[in-house]
Order: C-alpha cells, then sequence, then structure tokens
C-alpha cells in the first residue's frame, strides 16, 4: 500500500496540529512497514530517579501509532484512541531519547490496530511493548449516505 | 483492611513526591472500597476540540490507583506499572474535571491489581475505564534474606 | 434502558446457537445494570491441579459480556469481540462453580464495551477481571443505505 | 541466550503434561528468537460460520507463549498467566489450520512479557495479536530462604 504522508508531512502535521509536542517528537522513518519516531527526552518528561514516566512512554506510542495510521490513510480522517494496552517492561535510560517502532496489523473500514515497542536510544532490549486500536470516522461520502 | 494512609497523608505524600502533578491532582476521598481523585483540568490537559486529551486520562489513572494501593500499604513499598490496559468510551466534557474512581482488585505479595473508572465532574457515563498491575518490590527484609 | 430479552430468552438463545456451551453455561440473573452467568464446572475444564484454565475463564467472560449485550439490544445484532484484557488474579477454588458478573460500560452505534469479574461461587475475592470491546455491525436499513 | 528445550522436548512436555491437548497442538519450530506453534483445527474449535472461535485462539496463543518461555528456562518454573491482552482483527479462513508465531519480550526474574501474532496458515495477515504476562515463581532455594 502506497503512503499518503511521508516523513518531513507527518512532521509538518505535528508541527501544525499538536504544537504542544511537535518540539518533542519527531518522526524519524517512514515507509510501507514500520514508521520509528523519536521522543527527545528532558526535564518534562522525568520522574524522580531520572526515568522517563510511564504517561510520557504512553502519550509517545499514541502519538506514534497514529502517525503510522495516517501516513497510510492521509489527514482526512480523525481518528480516535478507542482501547491501548502497554507492557512496562525495563527502565528507560537515564538521559536517553526515546524511540518508537510502530507497526499497523490491521487498517479496516472503520478499525485499525497498530502495536510499538519502544527503545532507549541505542539499547537492544524494548522498555515498553503497547498496542492501541483507533476508531476511524467514515468518510463524509458515507456519512451523506447514513443521513 | 485497615487503611495505612488517609485523604491528607495521600495528599501530603503527592505535595512532597510530585511535586509536578500535585496542584492539578487531588485525593477527594478515600475508604478500605474506593478511592476518588480529581484532576483539576486547566489547558495545559487540552487537546484540540477542548477535550482532555488520552495520556492526561492515562496519567490520571496511574497515578490514582497508585495512591490506591499506597492507601493500603502504606509508603514503605515502591510500586511500578508493570501492564496497564484502558478502553477510551466517551469523549470527556469540555471544561470539566475529571474525577478517578478506583478499586483495588488483587493485593499480593508481589502483583497488585487497580481499576478505574474515570468520568467527568457531574456526568454518569465513564469516559474511561482502565486497569493497571503495579510490581511490588520484596520488603528490606526478604531483600537480606535473598541476599 | 429497558431489557431485549430476559433470563428465559438468554437461555434459550444459548441453547438454540452455542449448543456446545448451553449445557455449562447459564444466565442466572439479568437486569438494566448486571448480568450473572454461571459456568457449571465439570472435568473438561479442569487443568493439572484441579483449578479452571485461563481459556476456560477467558470463555466464560466472553460469552457472559456477550450476553449482556444481547439482552440491551436484541438478536438482530451479531457483535464479534475485537479486544480483550483479562487479569488472572488468583487461583479458582478446586470443584466450584465460576460466577461472572458483567456490566455494559458503552453501548454505542458501533462499539459495545463490557467488563466482568468472575468468582469461585460463595467466595468474596474476585478470580479475574476482564474487559471487552465488542464491534457491532450496522443494521440492515443502514447497510443498505451503504450499498 | 541458549535454549533449554528444543522442539521435540517441548512436544513431548506437550504430551505428558496436556494431554488434553497435545492431539492438536504442536510445536513447528523454535530458536532464540521465534517459536512456531501449529494448531490443527477441527470441528471442535469452530464456531457457528466455520471459523475457529475467539477462545481457542487464546488458548492458542497461551500456550504458545507458555512454551516459549519454557524454551528459554526450562521445566523448572511453574508459570502461570497472569494478564493478557489480545486483539482479534480478522476472520480466520475455514478449515485452515492456526500458526502462532511468538516471541519473548521479557525474562525476568519473577514476570515474563511474551507477545504473538496468529495468521491462518498460508495468510500474510494475522488473525489476532496477543500479549501475555506471566508469573514466575522464585526458585526453591529461594523459597527456603523466605522461610
Amino acid at each position: 500500500m502506497a503512503l499518503q504522508m511521508d516523513r518531513s508531512r507527518l512532521n509538518a502535521f505535528l508541527d501544525r496540529v499538536f504544537p504542544q509536542v511537535a518540539d518533542q517528537l519527531r518522526v524519524e522513518s517512514v515507509d510501507e512497514h514500520l514508521l520509528i519516531a523519536r521522543l527527545l527526552v528532558d526535564d518534562r518528561h522525568l520522574r524522580p530517579g531520572g526515568t522517563v514516566s510511564g504517561p510520557t512512554i504512553f502519550a509517545l506510542a499514541d502519538v506514534a501509532i497514529y502517525l503510522a495510521i495516517l501516513a497510510r490513510i492521509g489527514e482526512v480522517a480523525l481518528a480516535v484512541t478507542t482501547n491501548a494496552s502497554i507492557d512496562f517492561m525495563r527502565k528507560p535510560a537515564g538521559g536517553c531519547d526515546l524511540l518508537a517502532e510502530c507497526r499497523i496489523l490491521k487498517l479496516g473500514r472503520s478499525l485499525a490496530v497498530g502495536e510499538c515497542l519502544v527503545f532507549s536510544a541505542g539499547r537492544a532490549d524494548a522498555v515498553a511493548r503497547c498496542s492501541m486500536t483507533y476508531s476511524i470516522p467514515p468518510k463524509p461520502a458515507e456519512n451523506r449516505a447514513l443521513e
């Protein structure tokens, strides 16, 4: 399946629609199979002890999988997260960016399922595993038919 | 089971250990069965459209269930979230605080399981449902025995 | 919301559509808020050690929440499980029926979310906690509009 | 990490400890990174419509990830499933075996996390995605120290 949005378009989308996270989160690469997003870790993300907090890892996974869906279907649809399951497996390395490697497993008419592994940059073992489901609203033409 | 920490001790714990969220998040009530925490929603939590973001709801659930565990076992243990599952069911009402109602379902020697429902204050239908597992480290005495 | 199917209609539905489980699983009670289903535990459900297996508990939760949805929307729709999250918290008591207490948290146009706690009959602490999402296909009239 | 149990030892373990599923479930291959298990689908697994039921897919994932853990740590430990999250993404193909491809993401002292994708044999798109956590009991020596 051809990509509807490449790396630079996805990053421009972040700048425009999510200005509050755009300075911390960047798409590193995207192709038909894999999107990699980087969280530029700074003090805002840290818990006592110097590691990145669970909610920050959740937020990274949420945005990254969302971008991987948009890469496939374009900006037209407004996908909403309906379910997430996350396993926190290891403490992130201190002072280290996080990388989220995302795959889309299903891209249906109304539901999309994606998963990602989150790594401390340069480490081999994943910090967290996350799977998420997004509800994709019907396209305008279909909406009209339903009215 | 008697509570180890009441509402004022839990709020003092938040002030001391989580100063970055303590001005937004308060324990409203706690007893043997139920802890209710309130998120004082402000602009930091909002997504385009005026609703509270998914990661903010996740963060509320995570802290609230964590506090419900501490209420039972006291500050001695440093519990770590190992798994979370969350269903986002409805859009939070705009400009409205969120309330998390938490129950502890299991409090084992090494694992605790809690769940919560999140509501927009004053509404009857839950915005989100969340269940989380925490790993509870062995107590110092046991650590010593293991060495 | 009025019930579309009461206990005897739900049990008749089980007999007709799920004959392979109908002799083991019965709806005990159902009202607007709660459905309770009973698994009549026998040798088929047991693991070495005499406890009910995880997949059997999963199957009980899946059917029970499904029935709780049908109680609300009637037999017209063919709901399909899309996501499940389950925490196995305690070993079921040996030689003891299981009771699943189910609540529907959301009943949308296309997605329903339910949860249940599973108990060994007569025990106070839950054996397992489960939440599930079901996809509800559009009604015939809508299907026609989409063609 | 070297494997403690290869394919033939894992299948012999199934024959001995899970006789009730051993005739339906076989380990196809196992190495340090991936275990593939096959469910020999027959009438017992089918739902109305000819597809494999959700609980059967859950049972396959549960046993397969469990075997992938045993391949690494050997038979010594008695791991117990504590959490599972599963996404049912597509209808399994009728009359087709299922293959579960399992990876272990974390193998800690007390918790192991694994995931698997389930496919209808010969198809490219996954039927289901599943992640599970297992609690690994302390080794006998540690038990003794704790007494």
